[in-house]
């Protein structure tokens, strides 16, 4: 399996590494700045005011646009584009997670380019210069922090937003921010829904169907071990700094390509998700934990080493020596059982508060989803396969 | 444990991946070239022949400097300074191993600087700017091809060779070109060597005082694991080209600060064996070896639960609940039985071929390694502590 790895992003990681912004920012030439962030944690932490009083006693000059709301929005996007050209500003400062990052990011391809922005997510162009990326990250998750991906949702009428990630690697953030300490005030809910975003980058990844990369396998098993045992431990202990890091790094090593190419991966479950969070607005961690399962059980006899690898190798499921097929099905099972230890949904019914996807609702999230085309790469599913997949995640798909 | 990670290069892995040198040097703004190489390997397979086509059907100027011997010589990289400075060249090509990359960044350093190279490596001198390097990686081993450090000989009189590396991020190669297959005619010898090399790098990150980075130490032990494992495939049958692929990528982690940063690493090891080729110009991956056993039995009641962690969750050494020590010296044991599986030597005595390092040879030894004053992390180790773990090492350490 060929592959490119390119991971720029220069990590000040540990206690108290937010007290480095402003040298990085010198660091990265940034003179005009834009402060980027969402709701009012960073603003209540003291973090956003420590910020402000670092850059200013560095003579950084610097506006600010917050609000950023998970699944970050088009019309976000746009107020900062607008902002930024009035401003003339040269660098973006995103103080949060996934989607401050993201939105960042989108705001960063926006500046100097002269149509609207969404034509690049819409892929009608692609840009050709940006206006460069720091981040000061509170929320690990998305492993946007050092990864070349960003998804923005466009608003539409009811049922009609549409979420579209892009990828290029000129809006890889330049540095990356990172003390564990500023994680601990992250309430239980989105903590896991990091936990499991994280599990699910590098799950993506794993499902591909080559076998040929021992040490890309090793690691990426590492990787997932260490976040199913250190998820349970935060939220036992929202201040244990070591499990806070290991998390937090996951965060980022999930997503810059270590355990393997972006393109490699299946990203079906992914994919499927998208649909879920843009109609019903739900969190994208959780949503994942809910889609995971159903898409596991239809296409695991694709790949029966792969399931029952990660089985064996990461949920430390005793392997069945009469049957691999249910050594893998109890891999999956052992996936949901960490799943629920988290507190996170296993199925969509769950997920929507005890509600299901109504047929409509699949039907839509189903064509949308495979508008492009078929999605997955371990298996390709067409709208009458993610169909299904929808609702078998319903109810509990594995009883 | 705070750190920095900062890993810039460009990696273009797989079959035929030498097939974008080009490519990447245009990218990268080359304008005027120095090939830079050792010895018959690079010619014979035809690698030069087919770089130098490729490079004139893409309009590239270049100049060439081949010779670089293991243990790259201070003499060849004043020449190459020379050269460069004479021909205006601005990126440097490097193809080969450690020995060479190293030359090439020692090069990259001296062009522009105005004083004599050897003021850095001797910290008399920071360099502010250097002309960049690129890398078509033949021996994996060193890491030096993602790694900021390098290391360069000046030639004094017999048995006054001075051995002294330098670290800076300037130095970071841009870009680096691998493909396993090239790999395929590397003698075992060597390939036993870089396999050790690897698994030192990454072993003396993981002899830190600190235990609290789950996931990076999830991360090395997977490397060493599948290190482990690849090495006496490739040695059964060079043209494995799965197990060829990992060690070629392991050998680039093992350096580019993902199992840690190099500062937080123990390098005692390293420190001692610099001395040891040196003054018997052996092969650094077989000294290594050779002197390995007898600083771990020197320092591992400093350690215990990282002994006993390496012998479990790396040498697959079964807990022995009566004694951890005991588990730890099987693990020692264990590792002593990898490098014999790799053909490698396991005291001083064998890696000379039959005759011990004489008392006068190991005093010049301890008081050269130790003349910046002690070295180690883990346990600081002074003159009489190095020579007496040399001593050690002439025999095997542990029957």
């Amino acid at each position: 399996m060929n592959f490119t790895y390119y991971a720029p992003t220069e990590v000040v990681f540990g206690d108290d590494a937010e007290r480095h912004t402003a040298e990085m920012l010198r660091k990265y030439g940034a003179t005009k700045i834009l402060l980027h962030y969402g709701g009012h944690s960073a603003q209540r932490s003291g973090l956003l005011d420590t910020l402000r009083r670092q850059l200013t006693d560095a003579g950084l000059e610097f506006i600010e646009l917050g609000g950023v709301v998970p699944n970050p929005r088009l019309s976000k996007v746009r107020e900062g584009i607008a902002l930024c050209r009035e401003h003339g500003v040269d660098f973006i400062l995103a103080v949060g997670g996934g989607s401050v990052i993201d939105s960042a990011k989108a705001i960063g391809y926006g500046i100097p380019y002269q149509g609207d922005v969404w034509d690049i997510y819409a892929r009608r162009a692609v840009p050709q210069t940006v206006v460069p990326v720091g981040v000061v990250l509170t929320i690990p998750a998305a492993g946007s922090e050092m990864s070349n991906s960003s998804v923005i949702t466009a608003e539409g009428a009811q049922g009609e937003d549409l979420k579209r990630g892009y990828t290029n690697n000129l809006c890889r953030p330049r540095f990356a921010i990172m003390n564990p300490r500023l994680t601990f005030t992250l309430p239980p809910y989105q903590t896991a829904c990091g936990v499991v975003d994280i599990l699910m980058h590098t799950l993506e990844r794993y499902f591909t169907r080559g076998n040929d990369m021992a040490l890309t396998d090793a690691l990426a098993e590492s990787l997932m071990r260490t976040v199913i045992e250190c998820g349970p431990k935060v939220l036992a202990d929202p201040h244990d700094y070591a499990a806070r890091a290991s998390i937090m790094w996951a965060s980022s090593l999930s997503h810059n390509d270590l355990t393997a190419n972006r393109d490699l991966g299946d990203w079906a479950t992914h994919g499927i998700e998208h649909e879920l969070s843009g109609l019903y607005d739900v969190a994208h961690g959780a949503g994942l934990a809910a889609v995971w399962p159903a898409w596991a059980l239809a296409v695991m006899d694709h790949a029966p080493e792969r399931f029952t690898r990660l089985a064996v190798n990461v949920f430390g499921v005793p392997y069945d020596f009469t049957s691999t097929r249910n050594t893998a099905l109890a891999g999956i099972r052992a996936a949901m059982d960490f799943f629920r230890r988290m507190d996170m949904p296993v199925n969509i019914t769950e997920l929507l508060g005890g509600r299901p996807a109504s047929d409509e609702d699949i039907d839509l999230m189903a064509r949308k989803c495979t508008a492009g085309g078929p999605v997955g790469r371990l298996v390709r599913l067409d709208t009458a396969a993610v169909a299904s997949i929808l609702h078998q995640a319903n109810t509990n798909p594995l009883p």
